[in-house]
């Protein structure tokens, strides 16, 4: 099996110690040559400043995220979240991100309409799609896995991202993180459907026992998914980009971001 | 929309403070003509006396939970769960179940290797099936949320269950409930392919936020699922039998059982 691709940082990974410009001073400092921020660590920082750092670094921006968070309970939230969503491009446009990283968002608060909440994904993407390719900027839709359905990710599938892919064409891809969708029976079938589509691809690994739907999730190498299996299905579509260590979890946001570093540094060879 | 089935009452929802006598008794009082026993209690209670005390209550056995869980280390591991399977299989027999709901169980200790654990799932039903079809006991495979992946079901989709039906053939159906597949883009496909192979249908609700990846499912009517519109994908599908409430909760388990089956019978007409 062919080493993995270059590492890249996503940056929630180590949010509760280091700002955006400590992350970017980390990946110089470990030879770590790709981050992707989250947009308020770059509003933080402020764009202009943001962009010049990282390409001063010498970084690859391997996407921002995050768009999407389409459905709302109203069609003024409705706009509001597709004039966010024009801001999200501009922003991954001016960082020259790889990609925008777009996730479903839940359910309106207090809505039990799924297939309407699924719509106002589908029809939010539809709003903003030309405003992305005019920008050149690449909507990654990623699935979150299903236990996220109700308050984070009505788009819970490869094969409902593909869908979504097919209907809005070029423009768009999808991100595979292995935690949201190595349980998939489909998955196979799936990855190879995503030839050509994969846009971002992201590892961090299922913990047993699973203590949290969010904030649980493991370090490469310390749970049970088989990353180097779904990674050579990403390669096999003609995936050739980053690996990028995406983690939200208690447990190492806890720890010195250096220990996470050297142990990212590691996995990434090891694990993945 | 017709009024939902007859209600079941899955004895895990008050297994903390009932054995198998006081949930017999309890259904009767309450006019809950079905009851889905599980396996430990049935044994507590020894299996000819429940069977005795269930039919001279006039109670419907609407499955029997479960069987499967074939995965395991080694072949040893997987002879002893085929036996244990074929217990179970007698023992819905003698209870005139509907149904011996089966779920996949997870990967081996140890193990990453989730296409080698379905293969064994296969193979263990492969291993029953004839017995089952022998007892006139039909094994209702149940998917279950994606989330127990790795600890509990590596039978995770609906489209998987059928996949196995197909191979499987008769004697074979499935169990929905709609807590492991509200989340599903495929759900309505999927429901109408189940024609006529819908063995159970349990009920339970997604709570907002889920605090417990097993033991925290909700009370009909108190989350997020649109229950009457995959009740209503059942019924199109030929389903005609008992809505069965079966809740892992440790909020409910805390209640006393008198209230939880008052509430349990107003949901059912409110909320199914």
């Amino acid at each position: 099996m062919p080493q993995p691709g270059p590492l890249s940082l996503n940056t929630v990974t180590v949010r509760e110690r280091w700002d955006l410009a400590a992350c970017i001073e980390g990946c110089a400092r470990y030879g770590i040559p790709g981050i992707s921020p989250w947009r308020d660590k770059v509003a933080e920082m402020g764009l202009a400043r943001a962009a010049r750092r990282i390409r001063d670094a010498g970084l690859v921006v391997t996407g921002l995220c995050r768009g999407g968070l389409f459905p709302a309970a109203d069609a003024a939230g409705r706009r509001r979240a597709i004039e966010d969503n024009r801001r999200a491009i501009e922003e991954a446009h001016a960082l020259d991100a790889a990609c925008l990283v777009v996730i479903g968002g839940g359910l309106p608060p207090g809505s039990k309409d799924l297939p309407g909440a699924r719509a106002m994904l589908r029809d939010g993407l539809h709003a903003v799609l030309d405003e992305a390719r005019a920008a050149g900027v690449t909507l990654a839709l990623e699935p979150l896995h299903p236990m996220t359905c109700a308050d984070r990710s009505v788009l819970t599938t490869l094969a409902q991202a593909l869908d979504l892919c097919d209907e809005l064409g070029a423009g768009v891809g999808v991100a595979v993180d292995v935690y949201h969708v190595w349980w998939d029976p489909d998955l196979a079938r799936q990855m190879a459907r995503a030839q050509g589509r994969i846009a971002a691809f992201h590892v961090c690994d299922w913990l047993v026992p699973t203590t949290d739907l969010v904030f649980d999730r493991g370090m490469p190498g310390d749970g049970v998914i088989d990353i180097p299996r779904i990674r050579a299905m990403a390669e096999a579509a003609g995936y050739k980009g980053f690996v990028e260590f995406e983690l939200l979890s208690r447990r190492w946001w806890a720890e010195d971001p250096e220990t996470v570093l050297r142990i990212v540094k590691q996995r990434h060879l090891t694990a993945c």
